[in-house]
C-alpha cells in the first residue's frame, strides 16, 4: 500500500529523513507491505542549490498546497519557527495525520493539537521532539503500558550538557564553552532557549503528558537555566563526589498532581545521570512495577533526530494501514 | 472486545501478571477499549494453597484444555521447564497468539517456532525473555526501524553481575558472592546456567535476531563463563580504573554475518556497561543513525518481569483486535 508524505523543512533533520526514507524503502516494503511515497518538500527558499534527487517530489514553498493535496496522508513538520502552527493544525484539520519534531509547539499547544488529531480521526506523533534518538516517548506508551511512572529525571538538553562537562572537564567559564559549543555546532546561534532552561521545560511538559496522562501547562513549571553556574560549583561538586546537571524533575504526588521543576542540580558521579557527558541526553524513569529504567543516547542532530521521525513515520503508516485502536 | 488469555504458571512472574491485569483492567479498556479476561491459569500443583481470587478463572493442571478452548486468543506461557516447548507450538498450531518468558525455548527454537506463528497467523512474542523490564526487543522492532544496529553489548545476568559486584566491592569470593545471591533470591538454586554463561548466550541470540534479522544457532556463540573469575582479576582492573563484567557481544561484518561471544572481559568504570551494579541488565545498541543508545533497568523479579508480559499481552491484543501488519 502506498502511503504518501510531505515534508516540511529541508535542513539537517529533514536531509537526514530524505536519506533515510531512500536506504529503507525495500526493508519497510518487504517487512510491512507499505511504501512511503514522498509528494512534496516544502521550503522557505526553492532557488537555493540542494544536492538532491527529487525522482518526482514535488519540491514549493506554499505552505498549503502539500495539505490539499490527496495524495498526502502523513504531514511531516520540521521547519520549525513561526509556520508550524499552522501548518500543523490545518493538517489535521483536513485529516492529514502529522508527525513533528517542534517542541515549542507541542509543549505550548499539545493538548489542543491532540483534540483536533482525534477529532478528525488523524494521529498527531512528535517522538524526534523528545530527546532526539531515544525512543522514551515510545517506551511510556507501549512497553510500560502496564506501569504507573512515579518519577522522572532527565538530562534532556544537549546544549547546556555539552557547556557543562566541558566547564567541569576543563575549567572553562560558560562563555567560552558555549562558543566552542557553538563552533562545533551543539548549540544555536542563538542559544537562550537552551542556557535559560525553557528548552528542557519543554521537554519535560511532553514527557509528563506520556508518563502522567495529562499536559501541564509551560508557564506552571519552576525553570532555572545555567547562567548561574560557576567553574567554582563545579569544582566543589567535584571534591564531594558529584556533578551539577541541568535536570528536568516530574514527579506524581499522591493527590495525583505532578510537581515538576527545570534546575542545575548537583548528582553523585556515580549515577547513570552523574555519567551523562557532552551533549548526550538521558532520561530515568522511576516506575512501580519495573522499578528504575535508564535511557541514554544522542538527544540531538541530523540522523539521530531523522532516525525517531523515521520510526514515527512508520508507525503512522502502519495505523493508517490498519483498524488498530490507536496509541496513546 | 473482550481478550480471553490461558496463563501458564503461577510463580512469581505469573502471580506478578495476575496482579497486573486487575490493576490496570480499567485503564486499558478507557484507553483501547480491550478487556483482558483471565479464563485458565494452568499449574503444576492444584491443591497447593493459593492467596488468590479466582473470580471465574478456571485453575487446572492439565496442559491442553485452555488451548482447545475457543474463548481463548492469547497464552501466556511462564511456566518453562520441559511443558514450555508443547505449550507454545501446540498453542500457535491451535492459532492461539503466544507471550512467553522462556528464552531457553526461544534461543534453541526461536527460528522455528517464528514459522509455526506465521503459518497459522498467530503473533509470537517474547520481551520479558530478554532483560527483564527493559524494553529492548520492543526498540529494535519499532523506534529503530529506520536503523541498522552495527554492535550490541549486554550486561544480560543478573545473577553474575551482582556476583561480580560483590567480589568487587567487598572482595568476597566467587562462592561467597554466590551463596549471598542465592540467599537474596537473585541466584537460582542451581546457578549454572548463569554462572557458565549459557543464559547470556540464550538471551543474546534473541537480541541478535532482532538486532540483525536472523537466527544464529546457540551452539555457534564461544561462551565463557565467570567460574575462572577471581578477586585479584577484580583488584587488577580497578587499579586501571576498569571492572570486570561478564559481556554478551554481537556484532554484524561486511559480509552480513554475526560474530558474537559471551565473556568476562574488562570495561572502564566510566563506561556506561561498566556502571552497571547489582543485578541490574543493560544493553548498548550501536546504531548508523542514532548513535550509540543505552539502555539499564531490572534484568529479572517478578514485577519486572510482569511488566514486560503485560505489555507483550496489550500489544497482542491490539494486533488481535486490528488488521494492522504484524511488526517484526
Amino acid at each position: 500500500m502506498k502511503i504518501g508524505l510531505a515534508l516540511y523543512g529541508l535542513g539537517t533533520v529533514g536531509s537526514g529523513l530524505v536519506e533515510v526514507l531512500r536506504r529503507r524503502e525495500c526493508a519497510v516494503r518487504e517487512a510491512y507491505g507499505i511504501q512511503l511515497g514522498l509528494e512534496h518538500i516544502v521550503v522557505r527558499d526553492a532557488s537555493r542549490p540542494r544536492d538532491l534527487e527529487l525522482d518526482g517530489t514535488i519540491l514549493g514553498t506554499d505552505l498549503g498546497t502539500p495539505i490539499w493535496d490527496p495524495a498526502v496522508s502523513i504531514v511531516v513538520e520540521l521547519m520549525g519557527g513561526k509556520s508550524s502552527e499552522w501548518v500543523v493544525s490545518n493538517a489535521l484539520c483536513n485529516r492529514k495525520s502529522v508527525v513533528t519534531a517542534d517542541k515549542a509547539l507541542i509543549a505550548e499547544h499539545g493538548r489542543e493539537l491532540e483534540a483536533l488529531a482525534r477529532a478528525n480521526g488523524a494521529t498527531l506523533r512528535y517522538e524526534p521532539s523528545v530527546a532526539g534518538a531515544i525512543p522514551i516517548l515510545n517506551a511510556l506508551r507501549g512497553p510500560l503500558v502496564g506501569n504507573r511512572v512515579r518519577a522522572i529525571a532527565g538530562v534532556l538538553n544537549g546544549t547546556t550538557n555539552y557547556i557543562l562537562t566541558r566547564m567541569a572537564g576543563d575549567h572553562l567559564s560558560l562563555e567560552d564553552a558555549l562558543a566552542e559549543a557553538q563552533a562545533r555546532g551543539y548549540a544555536e546561534a542563538d542559544p537562550t532557549a537552551d542556557i535559560s532552561g525553557l528548552d528542557s521545560a519543554r521537554k519535560l511538559v511532553i514527557l509528563s503528558r506520556h508518563a502522567f496522562g495529562h499536559w501541564v501547562k509551560l508557564e506552571q513549571v519552576p525553570v532555572k537555566g545555567i547562567t548561574d553556574v560557576t567553574p567554582e560549583h563545579l569544582a566543589h561538586a567535584a571534591m564531594h563526589g558529584g556533578t551539577v546537571k541541568l535536570l528536568g524533575r516530574a514527579r506524581q504526588l499522591p493527590d495525583g498532581t505532578v510537581e515538576m521543576s527545570v534546575e542545575p542540580s548537583v548528582v553523585p558521579a556515580s549515577d547513570p545521570l552523574g555519567q551523562v557527558r557532552n551533549e548526550t541526553n538521558a532520561v530515568v524513569l522511576e516506575t512501580d512495577l519495573a522499578g528504575p529504567l535508564v535511557f541514554m543516547g544522542a538527544g540531538a542532530g541530523g540522523l539521530p533526530t531523522a532516525s525517531a521521525v523515521y520510526a514515527d513515520v512508520v508507525d503512522t503508516a502502519l495505523q493508517l494501514t490498519s483498524l488498530a485502536p490507536r496509541k496513546g
